[in-house]
């Protein structure tokens, strides 16, 4: 069970909306390709999307040595994670009632360095096999000068939570014998077919992308 | 022309990714349906995403009066608003050349609060019309009640900027002659045909939505 703490207390649907296991919470980490990453300097928040790795109970980032957004956090300062996946519009038979259904997760931690080779090459294989599932083994071999260009960073996902909607609209009762449609209008994310680039015309695609 | 200043100066790509230009932000805006508020208290940042409104250069989210967010964000502390729309996964080559086509807009502002029946109401308005064209005149019309329990926050657009990358891979010149296909892999979010709730199985569904 991840920590119930005033700050994973939301102040509306505390019961019926949020979570805190495990089980509900790493899977929409896995479903996820991005995060937002919030900071604050002097009370001044940020916020950068990017992509990540949930493994065990931690949340890998990585990016360029130089960027400013990664040296900033790498100090340890709190930051918040947020991650929503939308599935379907809600629409009720009053505009009040329309809604999301979505699955959230919202984590409180702070950013600890990794600087260990092996830790990050493998993190490059899991990031990529996450994005792209049986891609690693077919694509040019990371170079070490690579690995050494990028920093990573890793945070515990302990201080955390989901919140989700499902199901249908909940009209007024009232409203519910009004001859107005109301349902959901599903809003996956989907993959289309890959698209090759000018070097790429005569090159067969690979299984891993043909499905 | 938008408000370039340190804020909205990045560390990386400073030239070639980022835009200033209203013609560029807001289309971004207009077509995300949802954008993440972070907000900071004793420098610990929270981060919540919520549907938006943009009409001109003002940005409009709403909630609950009983929001503990909303209630925090209306003393007008400083905030960050973020968007992402991310269009295609791009494969390339080398796992350290994969990269993703997004179009993403940072805001820094402030929320002020709208207390006018009339402005209030015509946010629902336009909010629905965001979320499903054409639905408005169709719905149980609003009661005066649902505009009085709904708080309704406005933010100025002016500290803002776009981030985006399009286009195909940039693989190593010593990689372009392998065998390795490379090529981009589109992820547009799709609205799937309606799901009618048991109220609307013999509901005509309504033209709005049928295309």
């Amino acid at each position: 069970m991840l920590q119930k703490t005033p700050k994973t207390t939301p102040s509306r649907y505390a019961n019926q909306r949020m979570h805190y296991d495990e089980a509900i919470v790493f899977p929409i980490l896995d479903e996820a390709l991005f995060c937002t990453i919030s900071y604050s300097v002097d009370n001044q928040p940020f916020s950068i999307p990017t992509a990540f790795v949930r493994k065990e109970n931690k949340l890998y980032i990585h990016g360029s040595v130089g960027s400013h957004f990664l040296r900033q956090i790498e100090s340890g300062i709190p930051v918040c994670i947020s991650v929503m996946l939308t599935d379907a519009l809600v629409v009720a038979k009053s505009a009040f009632h329309h809604s999301v259904n979505y699955r959230s997760v919202v984590i409180f931690s702070n950013a600890q360095r990794i600087d260990d080779y092996e830790a990050k090459a493998s993190f490059f294989k899991e990031l990529t096999e996450k994005i792209v599932p049986n891609s690693w083994e077919y694509l040019r071999p990371m170079k070490s000068k690579e690995v050494d260009k990028t920093m990573l960073l890793v945070f515990d996902i302990s201080e955390a939570s989901a919140k989700t909607r499902e199901g249908m609209p909940s009209d007024d009762e009232e409203d519910q014998s009004l001859p107005i449609w109301s349902g959901l209008i599903p809003i996956p994310s989907k993959r289309l077919t890959p698209i090759p680039d000018e070097l790429s015309v005569n090159i067969p695609l690979p299984s891993h992308l043909s499905n």
